[in-house]
């Protein structure tokens, strides 16, 4: 008798974004007509980077003709991607990558969910609260997050490393031990960012335990503060114990699009039960070739060209949008008294509501039409803030803050 | 302290396409300027059809404008594209698949490896041999194959079912119970098809045993022979007990732009421990939602266009070139007194070499310049045949069976 993986049925269904969704449609229906803001769902707004456009215009062309056609490429992406990436976004900033230590793929969504595969099932898994829920579902699917616990909301198995107001939403190290710890920064949804002396803490914890840091760094783009790290291996050690995960998606527009890569250096190692090292570079290139086969070929083309100085040029333009629509939002809510973090070197503006967060959502939505995020909804510490996101029309930002600024004065 | 899935170390290094790549460099070194010929590896050579070049650039387009960019898309894929499918795919052909049952993916590949995760790691699980490597490779990556058996050349977790000249490379039912089947027809490596006769009793067996089947069908566009079914859902009862797997990669010369389809239908269902059903449907959706974010918009734009008057033409004429070689292919190979299984209904011709697999490899690389694929690399009872692939210009498959003849006439 074919029987089911039993650890789908410890997953909590996630009611954050259809929660969400229901009250908007209920909102619409009861006010026809009414134009609704929205600043909730992490994607992007304006159109790709005109040097993206030119590359999957000529990409396209050359699968047009047998003579340019490309089939079958490689699993872990093209060298003209590869090296690009690690030229422009790690040697340049005298992080120490290789082009072979680069895989390209579909999505960091895909790529932090699936790299657990590799490790062991008994590894103690430490993520943060509030959290990107993908770490979390993708290691109860795993069968490594033991049971939900209705009474304190989180999975048995798991370590929870807490953000609040008095940490600033840059968790403290475990007081346990623990094997594989996820980080993100800039944080989704917090929008807090480490310092080269907090990831400095967090190698040395991971050296020190013989752990293994999974580093999701989506969201580097938007860092404008020169002294933050834009990359783990900005920290001296990292490249033993850190795997980085980065995304076109918020760099470049690229939600649609579909392309990321994640690094995993020659030197990081995990080990057997009987304590003999292995590269995890080899068998994370075991599992990519055996389960993917290569981003298309137009898509690695668009990709290139953000390398280019015209693509470079587009990017700091598309990203400086919205951080200037991040500015306003944060400036706004801080005139208003709400306490902010984020919105500097990131997309998201993290509000301290001073109430319940589906509390603060509702009257976001009833009184000014404006859709945000529940802080609630990325576990128990983000109870009580909202999530704001920069990513709409400046125009529409600026109407949703006068709309939030009549309703909260 | 971090460990490794030790899974991973029962994995038996494939050395066929390196072995392949080292003795091909090895020839071309000794016989610089010497024209090779390459009928091995199983990727289409021509240029994509022209519906879904004109598709691509106009959905490039699309995500210029700020008005007509599209971000983050469903995970399962469009509904223009999920329609379409469902529409020409099977509806067509009586079979009855809902559009909500296609789950749109970047590749075959990719969905055959990891569908097996949303079920039980102590599912008894039987290949065909000659087999796929994914379909074992992401077993025993799970833990599911057991220890690799040097005597045998198997795993011992693994019900292999053989394939053999007297049952013309169609495995009987396996003697002992089953819970999961991996089936492939037009079958990888060796052309072979199933009548509706043959996955019948398939699907006959998979409703006794409550065993579940993984159709593989991403060749099925090579079908001319109008008996054949082309989905396991022409035959009745089959969406109880079925997975479908399908590809654009050789139906439209798809290998390098990725996009596939996998449908899992509403009724089909699995078991947890205690025998309560599940819907396998609402299991692969939470892991494809979770784990995969959505194939590149303008892909899904070149796929919908394949179904259009211009597309559906334009790949007939594609698949008829590639049959057309693989019929020139299998004639002058019967003609040298050769059998022969496939080529008709499949770009693959699977030839019985009556000599060691990759001595006949080896004679054919070196007296005659044509590369194959040698079939004890798909298992041990692929060994005594080759694999030669129709997917190459007609004019390079015809110098390479001139050169064969003249070297075994």
């Amino acid at each position: 008798m074919i029987r089911i993986n039993e650890n789908y049925q410890s997953l909590q269904a996630s009611y954050l974004f259809s929660d969400i969704a229901k009250r908007v449609a209920a909102f619409q229906k009861a006010n026809p007509g009414k134009k609704l803001i929205k600043l909730g769902i992490g994607d992007v707004t304006r159109g790709l980077p005109d040097a993206c456009i030119k590359a999957l215009h000529a990409a396209t062309d050359e699968m047009a003709s047998d003579s340019t056609f490309r089939g079958y490429g490689p699993e872990q992406g093209y060298d003209f991607l590869r090296e690009a990436i690690a030229k422009h976004d790690f040697q340049a900033r005298g992080a120490n990558v290789q082009p072979d230590e680069v895989f390209v793929s579909d999505g960091a969504k895909c790529d932090t969910g699936n790299f657990q595969e590799v490790l062991s099932l008994d590894c103690k898994v430490a993520v943060t609260d509030p959290v990107y829920p993908v770490y979390v579902d993708t290691n109860v699917m795993a069968g490594r997050a033991g049971n939900w616990n209705k009474e304190t909301g989180r999975y048995d198995g798991l370590v929870y490393l807490d953000g609040n107001r008095e940490n600033g939403f840059i968790p403290a190290l475990p007081t346990q031990p623990v094997d594989l710890i996820y980080l993100c920064f800039p944080n989704n949804p917090t929008g807090s960012t480490a310092t080269k002396a907090q990831l400095q803490q967090w190698v040395a914890y991971a050296k020190a335990n013989k752990a293994l840091i999974l580093f999701d760094a989506a969201y580097e783009a938007f860092i404008t503060d020169d002294t933050l790290p834009h990359s783990i291996y900005e920290i001296e050690g990292a490249r033993e114990v850190a795997v980085e995960f980065r995304s076109y998606s918020k760099t470049a527009g690229f939600t649609g699009t579909r392309c990321a890569y994640t690094v995993v250096p020659k030197e990081c190692m995990a080990h057997t039960g009987s304590g003999e090292a292995v590269s995890l570079h080899a068998l994370w290139n075991r599992r990519h070739t055996t389960k993917f086969n290569g981003v298309s070929y137009p898509v690695q083309r668009a990709a290139e060209a953000i390398y280019s100085p015209q693509g470079q040029a587009q990017i700091k333009q598309l990203i400086a949008y919205y951080l200037n629509n991040a500015r306003y939002i944060r400036e706004k809510m801080t005139a208003l008294g709400y306490a902010c973090i984020g919105g500097d070197n990131s997309p998201y503006i993290w509000i301290d509501g001073k109430s319940d967060s589906w509390a603060f959502f509702d009257k976001l939505l009833n009184e000014a039409a404006v859709v945000c995020t529940p802080g609630a909804g990325f576990g128990k510490c983000g109870q009580g803030y909202i999530r704001i996101s920069a990513f709409n029309s400046f125009e529409n930002v600026q109407e949703a803050m006068e709309r939030i600024s009549a309703v909260l004065r």
